[in-house]
C-alpha cells in the first residue's frame, strides 16, 4: 500500500511498477531514489533485453508527491538538491539504460509521469490516457534538465503548451505530436504492450545496446547534457549556461511558489 | 487605414494587431521597426502576463510589402540591412519576449506571417487559414536566420516543402506537422483564443517567465544564434558560418531576383 | 536486368532509377558507388533544376543486398569500409546535391531505402508503401552517421521504433510522423510526383540552390557531421565521439551478427 517502485525480472524482461495507489502513483522523493537504484542495477544484468514500465492500477504516474513539497521546495538549496539529485538521478539512470524501455501508459501521465515516459524508447498508451505538466498552476517552472528532456521528446510546441498554457493533452493528440508510438483501446493496452515486449525479446540484443549507445551519443550533442565536457567548451558556451543554471532555483521562496503549493494543499484556487 | 502595428494593453494582456488592410496586412519596413519597439517596450512592463498577436480583419499577415522591394532589394548592402536589422530586429524582439505569446491566425499566414507566428508560443488557427513562404516564385531565397527560425518551428520537412516547392499548406496540415496547437472553426477563433489568454492570465507569471528563459537557453544551443559567443568558438565553427553569412545576400542584383519581383509587380508570370 | 542506378537527363530534370528488380531494388555495393558518382556528376550540371528518385517497378528500395553481406560484414575493417565509404559516399553525395530532390516512393522502402529517401527534400508516397529498418532481425545495429541521418529525418521516436522494435510503418503513419510531404493513391503516384517536379522546374533555380545551402549549413551544426572541423573542437567534443566511432564496427565478427545474416540467407528464424 505504501509508495514504492517495484521490480521483477523473469528471463530477459525486467518489469518496473510505479506504485503509490493512494496518490495515483505520484513520485515521492524515496521513489525517485528507488528508480535510480533499480535502473543502476539493471545496468549490471547482462541477461535483461527489455524493460517494461507501467503504473499500479489505473494510472501511469500523476506527478510529484505534492504532500512532501512543503518540506523542501521553499529553500533554494533543498529545491536544487531535489531536482538535480533525486529527480535527475532517477531520470538519468533511465536514460543511461542500455536496453529498450517500453512504457505502458494508462490514466494520468502528468509532470513526473511525462518525464519518466520521456526516458522510455517505445510508448504505448490507452486511448483515455491524459498528458500534461500543469505546474504553472502550482506556481513553479520546470527545472532546466527536465525541460530539455521534455522538449526533446514531446517537441518544442507541445512543451510550450504544457508549460505556458498548463494544457492537458489526450492520447490521440500525443500520438499526432509524435510522442506515442501506438494508441490502443483501454482494454487492449496490456496485451499490446506484451506483444511489443515479446517482439523485442526475439531481436538481436547486442544490436539493441549498440543502437541505444548511438542514439545517446547523438543526443548528447544536443541540449540535454548542458554541462560542457572540457575547459575549452566551458569557456565558449558554458559560461552563460552556468549563470543560468545557478539561478534556476532562486524562485524557491517566492510568494508565487508558496501560494501555488499551499493553495493545492488547502484545496483552493491559487491567486497569482 | 495606413500600415502599422497597433498596441493595446489592458490589465495583464498586451494585444498586438498587424494592420495594413489594403495589402492583407503585409509587413512594410516601418512595421518591422514598430514591431521591434513594441516588443522592446513590453520588456519593461512587469505587469504584462500574456501577449496576443493577430491581424486586422480577415488575414493574419500575407508576407512582406512587395511594393517596397524595388527600392532596396537589388543592392546587397540594403538587402542585408533589411533582413538583418528590420526583419530580424522585429523577430528577435519577439523571441526575447519574457511572457507567453499567443498567435490568433486567420486567412493568409505567408512569408513574414509564418515568421511572426514562429515567434509565438501558442498558435491557434481558423480552419481556412493558409500557410506558406512561396518566395521562390519571387526569385529569392530565405535569409539564413529566418530559415533557422522556420526550420525550428515548422520542422525541416515542412520548411523544405515551403521553400523548395513553394507549397501552401492548410491549417489541418500545419496542425499535423506540429506547428499549430489548435485548429477551430473560423467563427470560433476569437472566442477560443480569448479562452487561452484568460487561462494564461490565471497561471503563475514568474514561472512563465522562467520557463521562457529555460526554453530560450535550450534553443540558443541550436541553430538559431549562429554568431558564436567567444573567440574560441568563432575559430572552431564560426569561420564557415561567417563565410556563408557574408555571401548570403550576394544574389541581390541577380537577374532571377529582379525578374521575380518585377514579374509580381507587373502582374505577370516570372520566367526563370 | 542487373543491379544498377539509371540516370537520365532531359531539360532541367534529372531522373534516377534504383534498379535491381530481382531483389526489389536492394542496394548492392556497386549501386552505392554508382549513386555517388551520379550525384557528383549532377553537381557539375548547372542546367539541372530538380532530381527525381524512384525505384524500378513496384518498389522504391528494399534495403541492402544481403546476398553480398557474407563477403565483407564479418570483419571490422571491411564492414567499416562498406558503411563509411560505399554507403555514406552515396548518401553524402545526395546530401551535397545543390538542387531539390523529389522522392517518389512505392512498395518497400526499407533500410537503405529509408536512408536514400532521407536525403531527398520532397517525399511523396503511394498509400501502400511500407517503411522500416528491421536490421535488428539481421543481428546488427545501424551505423552512426546513418542513424544520425534517420533520426534527423524521421524523428527520434520513429527511429527508435524502427531500430529497437523492428517496426514497419505505413505511408499514413510516416506522413503523421512528419516524414512524407504527401500520400496519394497508388495509381496517382506518378502523376502527382510529375506535378511536383513540373512546379519546381518553374521556380527560381538560384534561390533553390541558396535555400539548400542554408538548410545544409543549419544541419551541419547538428548531429550529422560529427567530425569536428578544428583542433579546438576535436579536443572539446571530438574525443568522446572518436572513441565511440572507433568502436562502432567492433561487432563485425560477433556471433549475433553472423547468426542474423546466416539465418536470413538460410531462410530460417534467427536465434539470438
Amino acid at each position: 500500500m505504501s509508495a514504492k517502485i517495484k521490480f521483477q525480472q523473469s528471463g530477459g524482461l525486467a518489469q518496473i511498477t510505479i506504485s503509490y495507489p493512494k496518490r495515483f502513483n505520484a513520485m515521492s522523493r524515496a521513489m525517485w531514489r528507488d528508480l535510480r537504484s533499480i535502473f543502476e542495477s539493471i545496468q549490471c544484468m547482462p541477461d535483461v533485453r527489455c524493460v517494461l514500465v507501467f503504473g499500479q492500477g489505473a494510472h501511469f504516474c500523476s506527478g510529484g508527491d505534492i504532500s512532501e513539497y512543503g518540506s523542501f521546495r521553499f529553500q533554494e538549496a533543498s529545491l536544487r538538491e531535489f531536482h538535480e539529485n533525486d529527480v535527475w538521478g532517477g531520470l538519468s539512470a533511465m536514460l543511461d539504460c542500455e536496453v529498450p524501455i517500453v512504457a505502458q501508459i494508462s490514466g494520468n501521465c502528468m509532470g513526473a509521469g511525462v518525464e519518466i515516459a520521456s526516458c522510455c524508447d517505445i510508448r504505448l498508451a490507452a486511448e483515455t490516457a491524459q498528458f500534461g505538466a500543469p505546474i504553472a498552476r502550482l506556481g513553479f517552472p520546470m527545472a532546466p534538465r527536465e525541460a530539455a528532456l521534455i522538449v526533446r521528446e514531446v517537441g518544442l510546441v507541445t512543451a510550450r503548451q504544457m508549460l505556458l498554457q498548463a494544457a492537458v493533452l489526450s492520447a490521440a493528440q500525443m500520438q499526432s505530436r509524435g510522442f506515442l508510438t501506438q494508441v490502443v483501446a483501454d482494454t487492449d493496452l496490456q496485451v499490446q504492450s506484451q506483444a511489443v515486449v515479446k517482439k523485442i525479446l526475439t531481436l538481436a540484443p547486442l544490436a539493441a545496446r549498440q543502437n541505444k549507445r548511438t542514439l545517446r551519443m547523438l543526443n548528447s550533442f544536443q541540449a540535454l547534457d548542458y554541462k560542457a565536457p572540457s575547459t575549452t567548451e566551458i569557456e565558449a558556451i558554458g559560461g552563460a549556461v552556468q549563470v543560468f543554471s545557478e539561478s534556476a532555483y532562486a524562485y524557491a521562496n517566492s510568494t508565487e511558489h508558496q501560494e501555488g503549493i499551499c493553495a493545492f494543499l488547502e484545496k483552493r484556487e491559487p491567486r497569482f
